[in-house]
């Protein structure tokens, strides 16, 4: 026989138990935090229509997307007429919620509350090729409030975002950023400076890497898209006049796009969005970057974005996208969210050491079995322990203890119990800590107890 | 612009708010139970090799595979040459959880416990016809034994079915019954009766249907599949004779198939079960049935199934299956498991009404707008709430409060707070209770402790 590739498909992962439950841990804590601010769960299908989601997500998002083939009568019509990607394949699997969001907003209108928040944690497929942390399959954790044009919307958002990171053991504003801009800001930077429309998509990419490039690369850059130079040299000069502070950085923002429409509506809404986000947890946590651009043909209000001081990339974003959730009712439809970076976190939260040393949803407890004679015995303990709220291994073999032990510790679990024939005549459990290798005898009728106030 | 079709995929299905949230209420109880057995979690993706998952499933199997197509160059390769569905994908959806438990412990069986006790909560793709009931995209909830051929294993995991369905709100024996058997003893009877090996099969496959059609059925089914007449009495015979209540059969069968190895050691394992789940929730609801038949390919000792007394259809079924974990790895493996319906208990659950009234997860109360000079206050009352553990929707306009009580209303949230001028002014909360329409004033610094005595 030849030998069985096992592993799973490239650019996917088999996630082992203790790395589920910590998964299980983060994502526990993002539902809790969305449903403690009003949002309610969606689940969609992994497979969409292909025409769904092609053309959304540009021509090279339509390259990723895992198609599904057609099947019997169809895919032969399909193989006999000049087969290409689409004839094939007549579905899709999920490249992101939001498509599938807009979609069920189209499909349910009457049926969903005029104001629909809405959270949704599943999986999404990208054809991407494989790389360190780049996958094939991942969650996104999206929440978006759909229906409503107030700022109170952002702040909310905002806030629950930096409710569920400060919740994770994110506490300081050292250790995550919430860097906030709008659309109308980059907008008015961009007119005052005297930068074409058509150009501005380009400057805006330029712009994105002053971090990783400085200003010199940004100059470089802007040259080599075809911008001006003298607009080239007001923008950079702009960048160049930005203050750091919140309160300063909005000030300056009112001088200096005072004569652009777009430019004084986005730090008017800014300002609002900065009121109301003073309430919430994101207070201390918030940046106002105006040189912060993402998915430009998307957002239409403010935007913002998860920075982890120190490190590279994000940990999720979002903003106000006001007209995409309309794509397929041809209404306008005023929505804003965020999706959540799961994968950073969870790795960031493992260099950090955030996760609790024993995680809910591990034994805490395995029963042993001595010999035959007594594996009614072990059951029964086992059964008194579960109905005590306890989580209960039984080691269903009467292997030698050195063995079964071993089990426990490779599985984590601190605690054995010993109901042998001595044990059972004096009425005892004896309880073994394998951290330490104490051993007690604890009365049959107490060890419930004892075990819960150990766990 | 022609209509855009926004229906799901047909087969599968959006699943809104509330159902996820009734969802995710079984799914909390089945891994809240799974972990106090000691069970732990496994995910694996929903994309698998096309070659580990053809061949599992039988011919009609490999048919309802979805098949993923494959991409780039290769796509281009393999639409050159005279393509088939196969040579045009490469990878499948994922059609049940355990091909993906054997693929997962021959990979990793170095980094395994000993005794592999998962659980997997997943969603399964089969391209079947859709019909009522039938979905292209279900869930399974999994819990499987690897590596130990004790019959505690088969206890344990009974019980844990048992206390699931228990928790869930099916009490008594009358709601739902383990139907147990193994197969030696199927394999005894046969012998017993003098139906030759080949016809095994064939002879069980009308056997199962004596709910359905009688023994009369039956016998005509045996004829028909060629079965000698002799035979088919000498099986017609046993199967009037079997008592109903446990130990009788177990007597009888021990009686009666005291001729055949195979069913001597099916009465001895079953009894040995029967003594194990007497100390546990399993042990009010199993029901000894010589003639329950189930996957005959696939499993090798005891086998069991939930029944729902007057109803047709099980809620899921499982057993001892020793030669299909090591089917990757060619060794053989002791393993036993139990796969969960999910989608016919929540249906049951629904017509029984057995889920809460308000389920977990929905906001208790909402903070009303009143006008743009109390949001921030609104918004500060949110957040004192939410700090205080609760859940609460913030209303995001500042609509007329009738229009904010009905969406209160339809999203099925019962009080309803206010913070107007007048109630700043005074220091209070109005908190309108929208099921009574009784309004009170709360002293703001009291609406916490108020609102969580309420809800």
């Amino acid at each position: 026989m030849s030998k069985i590739n096992t592993a799973p498909v490239g650019g996917t992962r088999d996630v082992l138990p203790l790395e589920v439950l910590r998964r299980d841990y983060v994502i526990a804590t993002i539902t809790r935090v969305y449903q403690s601010y009003g949002f309610e769960p969606l689940e969609t299908p992994a497979l969409e229509r292909l025409d769904t989601l092609l053309g959304k997500y540009g021509e090279e998002g339509d390259q990723l997307i895992f198609r599904v083939l057609r099947r019997g009568q169809e895919l032969r019509r399909a193989l006999d007429d000049a087969p290409t990607e689409n004839t094939l394949a007549d579905a899709g699997l999920r490249y992101d919620l939001t498509v599938p969001l807009a979609r069920v907003v189209a499909e349910y209108r009457h049926r969903l509350p005029r104001i629909f928040k809405r959270y949704q944690i599943q999986p999404v497929y990208r054809a991407d090729r494989p790389a360190k942390g780049r996958y094939r399959e991942f969650y996104q954790c999206d929440a978006d409030v759909v229906g409503s044009p107030s700022q109170t919307v952002e702040a909310e958002v905002m806030g629950a975002v930096a409710r569920i990171l400060q919740e994770l053991g994110f506490a300081s504003p050292e250790q995550f950023v919430v860097r906030l801009n709008h659309r109308g800001i980059l907008r008015g930077l961009m007119e005052v400076a005297g930068v074409p429309l058509a150009l501005e998509g380009s400057a805006l990419v330029a712009i994105d890497k002053l971090d990783k490039i400085g200003l010199d690369g940004v100059r470089r850059e802007l040259d080599e898209r075809g911008l001006d130079p003298a607009a080239a040299t007001a923008l950079l000069e702009l960048m160049a006049a930005a203050p750091d502070e919140n309160d300063a950085v909005l000030a300056w923002l009112g001088r200096a796009l005072e004569p652009s429409e777009a430019g004084r509506q986005g730090v008017a809404e800014l300002r609002t969005v900065m009121e109301y986000a003073a309430y919430g947890p994101a207070a201390a946590h918030v940046r106002v970057d105006p040189y912060l651009a993402r998915g430009l043909s998307y957002y239409t209000g403010p935007i913002f974005e998860i920075e982890f001081p120190g490190l590279n990339g994000s940990g999720g974003g979002g903003g106000r996208y006001d007209n995409l959730i309309g794509m397929f009712s041809g209404q306008s439809v005023p929505a804003c969210g965020f999706s959540l970076g799961l994968e950073r976190i969870l790795l960031l939260m493992e260099e950090r050491e955030l996760f609790p040393e024993r995680l809910a949803g591990q034994p805490q407890a395995l029963v042993t079995l001595g010999d035959e004679s007594t594996t009614g015995a072990s059951l029964e303990l086992a059964q008194q322990l579960r109905a005590g709220g306890l989580r209960i291994d039984l080691y269903p073999d009467a292997d030698g203890y050195g063995k079964q032990f071993k089990y426990a510790t490779g599985r984590g679990i601190r605690y054995a119990l010993l109901l042998g024939s001595r044990e059972l005549e004096a009425g005892v459990v004896a309880a073994k800590d394998l951290d330490s290798g104490d051993q007690v005898d604890v009365a049959l009728d107490e060890i419930v107890s004892w075990l819960s106030e150990r766990v």
